[in-house]
């Protein structure tokens, strides 16, 4: 019997404190460079605010970024619950850190097992190659795998979200130019094995490479504002994702997401705006 | 010397009553059936926060609404700001009428008359037929334009906001069936002349009929979330539209916006979660 706590779980753990006060902590396990991924911070986020309503599942996540979180650091969220149904319910989460807000989020809670109604879908997964064809893979010499990025940075999240990336999508990632197409696809899975599951969403819409790294070199790219739709519970196994950048205007641009799981169904689409830091010398 | 105020002004104008707090009423020259506009309600509350912030632009605007407004009544916006920087701001709206809560905001500021860095665009904007060919136009026998349309529902906007919708995409209009494109795209601008600005997209972004009618029969779209991103500030004239659904599950969708100006920039990218009810015997 698999007892073992999962390293995405244990990493979002939020401990109650009463009045709909939370305490996680910033584990250094999702970072890229020197700051967490703003969908990591945005789950533990999602798991106070789970354990605050009633229905079990995320259904449209929005979250304003206003400072950087520190690793390693408590992270302190406080849950106001807007609206407290039964089908629905919304609340809203104040995450801080030794006092200093670090994004504000709303969110709006429902139950996906109990859907009815019309299924019309004009999309379908990324067409990607085979997982062997890949860049990425496993953890290799029992260690990390994460050589720093082309832009300098080591992102400690490859150690745990297992992002295969379709090399046509990355060309930049050997040393090629961007290809202007602006997008990044590719395989994901938790690194250790856990399945996706809706409160997982957040971070995994946020875990891949940046699709406008395709567009134009960029040392940085911090999130201004996310928003995740959950739309279905996924299948177990490994999901399809695309990412992609259509309109950089000025340093600003949005990042379009969609998750795909095993079984072809649409299960998450994102969408952030965020700017581009130019590169510094390294 | 024109100095009549323009209706979309007057209609989302709001009195500082001091901490925070102000106040606007809803007019009922927005709706769709009893309904106020989802977008209309928000421009209120971006009305609001934009007088408590320094940055005169908002550039990510996220809404969660929680039950539905009552024309004709006193709309309440409570502003909390979150952060007070000066090139960037955020700042939380909780909208209520009476008491009860209508809806959540959250909206990050900026200065898009100062924004510096790398352009890419790989989009257009849609590709519309002359604005004679389209359907809608201006108010006729010096009255009311808004016949109800195919799900009996009559659209009050319509004499507010002026769509030109491209035939192409609105065959259900004419009592044709979908055409299963899932688009509706079209010319738009206010009905009494005002130009566009930055403030009014969050209304523009939800004022053409939703894009789902062209997927499957609806009687009624209610919003549960919709985020605005303002990436320009929009040159005078006519505004060309684009919204799409793709991803209709379980009754649950989500409809994307493009708005681009009249010199082909573009000003605004939406995105909302919405449910579609079954139609009701009429």
């Amino acid at each position: 019997m698999d007892i073992a706590i999962h390293e995405f779980d244990r990493d979002t753990a939020v401990a109650p404190l009463g009045a709909g006060r939370h305490r996680g902590l910033v584990s250094p396990g999702y970072s890229i460079g020197p700051y967490p991924n703003g969908g990591y911070l945005l789950a533990i986020a999602v798991r106070a605010l789970a354990a605050e309503v009633a229905p079990p599942d995320p259904l449209a996540v929005s979250a304003h970024y206003v400072s950087p979180s520190v690793n390693g650091e408590p992270f302190d969220v406080e849950v106001d619950v807007v609206r407290a149904g039964r089908s629905h319910a919304t609340a809203q989460a104040r995450c801080s850190q030794d006092g200093a807000e670090r994004m504000r989020v709303l969110a709006t809670f429902g139950d996906l097992g109990r859907l009815e109604g019309p299924t019309v879908e004009l999309g379908s997964p990324p067409d990607l190659p085979p997982l062997e064809a890949c860049l990425g893979g496993p953890r290799r010499d029992g260690g990390r795998q994460n050589a720093p990025m082309p832009n300098g940075l080591v992102a400690a999240i490859r150690d745990r979200w297992d992002a295969r990336l379709d090399p046509r999508t990355v060309p930049w990632l050997a040393g090629g130019e961007p290809s202007g197409r602006g997008e990044v696809a590719g395989y994901g899975r938790f690194a250790d094995g856990r399945e996706p599951d809706t409160l997982a969403m957040v971070l995994i819409a946020d875990a891949f490479p940046p699709a406008v790294f395709d567009l134009a070199p960029s040392a940085w790219v911090p999130t201004l504002e996310f928003t995740v739709h959950i739309r279905a519970r996924p299948a177990a196994g490994w999901l399809r994702c695309r990412f992609t950048t259509r309109h950089l205007r000025s340093g600003y641009l949005e990042e379009d997401g969609e998750v795909w799981d095993s079984s072809g169904v649409l299960v998450c689409q994102s969408r952030q705006l965020a700017r581009v830091n130019r590169p510094r010398p390294l």
